[in-house]
């Protein structure tokens, strides 16, 4: 199969609702920047991907960081003085401020307070917190919940972490094409409980690598399931040769909600990656957004720092941080809609079509147009309806394929759909009227 | 005379008024790709420009094409069954398909219907039909018409023609400039009694090469009348070598009809004459219309093909197509009007205007500004009306003739009409202020 | 003191008070292109700037011009038969055409009438009126006055003028920055009693002179006194060789009424000086207005010929010949507000402020973020309101220090103040975490 085929032939719902339960297995687990929580994620993606899973020991350096420890967790809860838990990691893996180190006190309300997270403007949800590179702890809880503590109670606080030297968790899958030009797929694993952001990029990712295995390919497709930042700084500091090899990339991040969908540049900002997303989104007819690059973000963050500067852009929804559910409870997995899941997995499938089928030709005949009717050349084209569309495609492809455009500019300025050039480019391929670049 | 001197003197009123007679003496004409109604047409144009007449022969190879047979046609009716000529070639020439091979033949009106064509949103129009690569043959009728043949009526159909090796005719008529740069215009002569499409472009060219002929001029300007499509491509396979010498051309095509000027650009997108056709119609004041090149329309697919790329737009009215008229016996003598063609010749005197007058200058005195008060040069200019227009041309011309930038380019800038900073800019030569760019 | 501080701790409302105050004492003095008018003036300048004042000879060759002779007037007067001064040069200098010469004569209305020169428009005014490469002489009165001439009377005539051979003065200060790459401020000092132009120039240059002084400079600063038009012209002559050392420049004229600020762009159109202008006009929240380049205007005509096209540009409020009071006794001392002069002075000090601390320089860590967390630098900020944009401006600022943008082209990437920028470089750099380029 080849990727045109893939594109059409896809069953675009069975694969979003395939997502959506995916992540209904994924979401209980406590995952975090590093611990077992990563390795049950892998793990369970195994099943689908033949993924490579790679242990980085705590205390490696890598550029200007060192991998930390690795942050373990049994069990926490807040007790009041009957013994009821009423605040409970087992109900809701949120609840810890993530790397928090380990207590066990019994405390007043007074002294828990400042450990205390909440959102009084939406007091039903949870918010979520993490404490990396700070030695810390605390409890997020809905504001609801906090106001029903109270003053003269002591609480029994417990929190039964570990935090030790181990190893940094990620997984890694590689689909290898016929040339070594790469194309990265890049999603974070460390948040918790939470569904947009970013148990529907770890989805939708091995769901593209499960589809794209069964396609003959031109470029070699690498899959990256790391924690953020630091995982992907790791994996940029080890494997500083492979990162030249990055000709398109994409972070997929926050690509399960109902918003429309939004594509931030690359910090080349006019990268093929860029243009070609772009094309996708333009030619879809749906609503769509263009933001220009900020070093703000998720792992472009990185990919895109000046030391690198690689091709790579981030395909989501709505943008981290413009939707209030975000790093909160409410980011469940309600929010996530198996349309959207299937809808991102569509657009990301179109942009991959593009960059497999992308070239620029060779006009043989470049003096003058060729005689297309005695080639019969107007009729090898079929359905009636596109006759008229598809005689302008053979013109426009014909006097453009002079070296300088590839089949993606002819489709942008002759604004026909880039599917039917590529079509009418292999034909005129085959009629040795165009012929491959050297 | 130059051509500033043409463009302020030439009587447009009686040019247009000629023009336009000089088209109904060629609309009766039958004319095709090849054959006598071609001879015929560059014979009556002799009487008012020495063309040359080039006969190439049927068989000759012009890159991926071959000149085809030549094809000539004596009469064709359609009889009922009382010897009456419901069709008739002698009314109208357009109701043979152009090159339909000979028939004659009694047949049903079944039989017959396949080769009638009529325009049923029009029906009072005959279309206008060709069959040249394709042995074929056919008539064309108005709706009405054929809404009178009977079913049970047999026809007698007779085409008189002859399809046989012989020539491919076009005329050429070259202007010697001072240098060889070459302006090339160019018109297609392959339609029977159309008038908009293209008896106008003719008529509109043999007038421009009757007055340019008093010129004296710097360019070298060649007018081709062709056949559309194989003219152009013979012309420029047998005059590869005179191809390079083109520096700005125009397609002239429709260009009688009451509709507002367009120019489709050449494919360089910005070739000179680009710029100048769009200053020239933005200076008009009169409403315009600028579209980009598309690989469709008249000969500038060819000039324009890649292998080539020759700086040649097409100046016309309304587009083809874009009127009901386009390929039907409405494009008439009343459908082309002496007062477009007046305005069309201007608008392409005052495209020549600028290609023979734009130059890059020197400023001699690049180094603040020269004082013109003692050369007396406020006064030197004339009108008081045009004073302070006259000072703001002569201080723009001055601190742009840095040899970066041409008059048009300073009238571009400044805003001001080309026509006063070319006089300026002579003024200022001559004061030797500014010099020639060597 | 640096800039910087200038900029923050300069007292702008006492500063414009005191340019207010300048400008009475040097609004009497009759002022022209040469003479005594601008020594004067230049010797109460000397009190607050230690200038340097220059005398170029009549005669001095300079490019296509000539220095002219020295023009000095005593007195000038029209009276009636009854002796009474109904014109007098001691109430107001404008009264006389600039280089009148010499005349003392009987003569009638009808002779005296091509003399008079009035604003019919504005019948209170005064207009002002120059003749100064023209043997000429002239008086300008309101048209009021003109009204109350009759025609029966006698009028004794005189203007005790002198033209002859001496100098051209005019007046530079100097000051060295760390390199001799220069800004040059000049202003012109040749009109008589009008104030905005230009006596709120040669303040506004006088101020920004004097608060310079205390700055420790990286640029060098030249500050011009001149007269418009012969004035730049001589000193380009004399000075060819410094005039490349000028890498920014403004022409100040204009800058006390209260019309909004506006910017006339320097020839090169987009060279340093603009876009810093428009970047300290943007940044300030009024509105503005930004013109290009014409070869019309103060001095920048000659700064901008295409023999120097230096980047100089003009920062103004209310263009010339767009406020009525152009060039007439109504542009006097109320015209001119210290407002609007404290505002143009905050302007310049800002434009100044960027291009002194505007750099290029060099992420030491270009692969991947640096970790800001160990080094405590989200703390090291301040303010706990400005911390987010504090923390963004970080990131682009480490992330576009690739050694191909500037502070200020960061700033206006990131849309965060240049000011913001620049103290997150310096604390960037003090971490070792930036450093300039080499």
């Amino acid at each position: 199969m080849n990727i045109s085929e893939l594109k059409q032939n896809v069953d675009l719902k069975v694969s979003g609702k395939e997502m959506h339960e995916w992540m209904l297995r994924l979401y209980p687990i406590c995952r975090s920047i590093t611990g077992n929580g990563v390795r049950k994620t892998l793990d369970i993606l195994g099943a689908y991907l033949p993924l490579t899973v790679r242990e980085i020991p705590s205390g490696t350096p890598v550029f200007d960081w060192t991998v930390p420890k690795e942050w373990n967790i049994q069990d926490a809860f807040i007790k009041d003085s009957r013994g009821n838990r009423i605040v409970d990691f087992k109900a809701s893996n949120l609840c810890v401020v993530g790397y928090s180190s380990p207590i066990h006190q019994r405390m007043s309300l007074e002294e828990l307070k400042p450990f205390l997270h909440t959102l009084p403007d939406h007091p039903d949800w949870i918010p979520y917190r993490t404490s990396y590179y700070d030695d810390n702890w605390g409890f997020c809880v809905s504001h609801r919940q906090l106001m029903k503590f109270k003053d003269d109670e002591a609480y029994d606080v417990c929190i039964d972490s570990v935090l030790e030297d181990g190893h940094l968790t990620y997984g890694e899958y590689n689909l290898q094409g016929q040339c070594s030009d790469e194309v990265l797929l890049s999603c974070h694993i460390c948040h918790p409980s939470l569904c947009n952001d970013n148990l529907s990029g770890i989805v939708l990712l091995t769901m593209l690598g499960k589809l794209l295995q069964q396609v003959s390919l031109r470029h070699s497709y690498r899959f990256l399931f790391i924690p953020g930042t630091i995982g992907s700084i790791t994996w940029l500091a080890l494997n500083e040769a492979s990162a030249s090899k990055i000709k398109y990339g994409l972070v997929a991040a926050c690509v399960g909600d109902a918003g429309q969908i939004t594509y931030k540049r690359s910090r080349q900002d006019n990268a093929q990656i860029d243009l070609i997303v772009e094309h996708v989104l333009k030619e879809s007819g749906d609503p769509y957004d263009i933001k220009s690059f900020i070093p703000y973000g998720y792992d472009e963050r990185q990919y895109c720092s000046p030391g690198f500067n690689l091709p790579v852009g981030c395909l989501q929804r709505t943008s981290y941080g413009d939707y209030p559910e975000y790093h909160t409870s409410a980011d469940d997995s309600d929010f996530v809609r198996p349309e959207s899941l299937q809808d991102s997995l569509y657009k990301y499938i179109s942009v991959f079509n593009i960059i497999e089928n992308n070239k620029t030709l060779i006009n043989t005949n470049p003096k003058c147009e060729p005689q297309l009717g005695k080639r019969g050349l107007y009729k090898a084209i079929g359905g009636q309806g596109e006759t008229l569309e598809s005689q302008m495609a053979m013109l426009w492809t014909l006097n453009l394929s002079d070296g300088e455009h590839s089949l993606l500019e002819i489709s942008e300025k002759s604004k026909i759909r880039f599917d039917l050039i590529k079509k009418i480019a292999d034909i005129l391929t085959a009629e040795n009227l165009l012929k491959e670049c050297s």
